[in-house]
């Protein structure tokens, strides 16, 4: 009977065959001990010269890493086997050979490793990984569906940018146009909330930021959710409601992994509603109070981000930030106009920002000063101030970078290993 | 109590107040009868000049379509409305005025409706499509991630082309390099295969074609399960089961939208396993049949598929194409070396091919004469050879473009609507 490791211990005792790969292999006299994946896990099996026969067991001495075989035995609960379980191996039939496996049990560099990226994301701490990040995905989507928003595209390819156009990557279109990729599909969000009510997109962005930090990548995944009559506190509880239905998610389906990460799963335990709420000014004083350079008025960097992320034990919702360093669209806080009626929330442990957002310009006239300040083309971002002309309403929402997130729940030393094929400033291959 | 329309039937009796924008009005005598959404929904207020005063019902008397407002009133069951329920409006607050709104119950022309696609998805009709697309995408998701599929992201920006260059969208990446958009992520998702079992990618691709049919857009999304230790009936089995499982999902749960659709459900209805399944050459002799003036050894145009997918109640599957039109890493059937191990899917009703896969070439010295066979630099390739290289296996997947799923569940006359915003030879705005 065919079998996956993942659910093995439902044929216990039972005759089964793995279709898999060799990941490893030790021998001791009459015995071999091969280390099987299949994609769905990784388990043991016993061959012993015994049952199988001396030329079965002298070929299954040379099979190299990652020779894709079939194993076929019986299953064995054995409560010191990885998994709980191991395979009694009664025959063997090898598919593909492997001879010199580039990657082997010994340490490589990143680069070795990243250069091999399509045969890296066979081990087992990556395989893990892209589990987590097809959790957390998961975790996104059935929150959003759950509560009643529609998922409505947004378009990769636009005309214009929605931030300025520094870090837009330009794609020949046809004839002489040119399109950008998306940054961000915020602005298309609130007119699909204008039609729709409560609307996400979920999709790859792209930023053409020459940054090598462990927080970029080229290439990345965002869920926006957008709402039609919101303010800034249904947009900070929206965001934390979703932070914590993720991390209780990945807890909840995926132990083994967290396990195999080696992940302190006590500091996952401890994000739980409500997270503090301080505002810009409360963060620029305690990073005064740490001693650290901060100018006030400017934007965090990235070492200001790490020291008040680890401030926190849970995420922190940072709110209105000056209305001079965020976007155009950030709504102005009637009661303090210099500042905005934004939220950024960093992760813990120094991960910095996972999420930014906030309530949205919904005045007409606003707007258009707005993008005269900010020296837009107005002409570009006619459609958008339809959304202002016809029917307009307070609403808001945020973006969260799903690699950003990956990385903190599976606390990585950089985003790259959260997406199977990452895009960096030098990195196009594989 | 705020309340959508969505579930305006559990608040029967009670007093609510929706938050929306005014949809439609005619008014007789002393009643305004305004149709509201919410974007969950469309219902009728019924403000009497009675209950609410002169001045307040003469105000209502000048709201123009799409303004925005809250309605407050008691909910009332009444067997002849839409959806079910009414509401008697106690009072009526205006946010967001809205004069000359250009989209109007009258009929418009595709290219002025295009130009204000923001606003065209408000209408009744575009919001069922978006909320089909949705439950397509989310049965699509829940499919595959209830048969152990691991959701992993492909590379939007590629180094090298998957099947040619001509359709490519060239990207000015950094420096020098010049990446390309992908067109599919098969090629990743076989090595995302070969590490997890059973994958899936999910994502936008991108096609430089200058044709302007209605199955075309330049921007599209596409999922493509891979799957190791598979064979081409495997492939034809899981494709099956996602367009039943879809199919089903939307009678199940989108019964209203299809009726605000006017699609004849019982066309969906006898969308059930198994399919028939025939052969290119099954496929050309009903096309002779026919009188079609098709030529043997190419590929089916749009009026073949069209006349093929008019031959069957239900989705048919092709198989066996000559490998002469197919791509380079498609299996040749070891029975018949000319024919392929693929498979095209094509939806009843005219509506052509969805989906397109088969079994992969998992032996290194054909795929080698394959690669130098169709002209493609083998240096290209060479991470996508390891996967011949390093523990071969049996496996093969397929692709399936979500809008012209979408297309033909709602059979719709042009792909251009089952899209937010749609992308298209000449159309990049908004």
């Amino acid at each position: 009977m065919r079998a996956t490791i993942a659910d093995i211990a439902t044929f216990d005792g039972q005759q089964v065959t793995l279709h898999g790969w060799l990941h490893n292999r030790r021998s001791s006299g009459k015995l071999h001990f091969l280390i099987i994946r299949d994609g769905s896990g990784f388990i043991q099996a016993v061959m012993s010269k015994a049952t199988v026969g001396d030329d079965a067991f002298t070929r299954a001495a040379h099979l190299g890493q990652e020779t894709s075989l079939s194993v076929t035995g019986a299953v064995r609960a054995d409560e010191r086997a990885r998994g709980g379980y191991e395979i009694d191996v009664a025959s063997l039939e090898v598919h593909g050979d492997s001879q010199d496996y580039p990657i082997t049990p010994k340490e490589h560099g990143v680069d070795f490793l990243m250069d091999r990226r399509h045969l890296w994301l066979r081990t087992e701490r990556q395989t893990a990984i892209m589990r987590v990040r097809h959790e957390v995905i998961d975790a996104v989507r059935d929150f959003f569906n759950g509560r009643g928003f529609i998922l409505c595209d947004t378009p990769i390819f636009t005309p214009a940018a929605c931030e300025g156009t520094s870090t837009l990557f330009p794609v020949q279109y046809f004839e002489d146009t040119t399109a950008f990729l998306t940054q961000s599909g915020q602005l298309y969000g609130e007119a699909n909330a204008m039609a729709l009510g409560k609307v996400y997109g979920f999709g790859p962005t792209f930023r053409a930021e020459k940054s090598k930090t462990r927080r970029h990548l080229t290439e990345f995944w965002m869920v926006e959710p957008e709402m039609a009559y919101a303010d800034l506190g249904d947009v900070i509880s929206l965001a934390e409601g979703l932070i914590t239905s993720i991390v209780a998610r990945v807890l909840d389906k995926r132990r083994t992994e967290l396990q195999i990460l080696e992940r302190d799963t006590t500091k996952l335990e401890a994000v739980t509603a409500p997270f503090p709420r301080i505002t810009y000014d409360d963060a620029a004083t305690i990073l005064r109070e740490k001693g650290l350079p901060f100018a006030y008025g400017t934007d965090f960097g990235g070492t200001d981000e790490t020291v008040l992320s680890e401030h926190f034990d849970r995420p922190v919702a940072i709110t209105h930030y000056p209305t001079t360093i965020k976007a155009f669209y950030m709504k102005p806080d009637p009661q303090q106009p210099d500042k905005a009626l934004c939220v950024d929330v960093l992760a813990p442990e120094g991960y910095g920002e996972i999420i930014g957002g906030g309530q949205r310009v919904d005045d007409l006239d606003l707007l258009l000063r707005r993008i005269r300040e900010h020296g837009l083309p107005q002409e570009a971002f006619e459609w958008y101030l339809d959304l202002r002309r016809y029917g307009t309403v307070p609403h808001g929402g945020f973006g969260m970078g799903i690699e950003r997130c990956v990385s903190w729940i599976c606390k990585l030393e950089h985003v790259r290993e959260t997406i199977p094929y990452p895009r960096m400033l030098y990195r196009l291959y594989p």
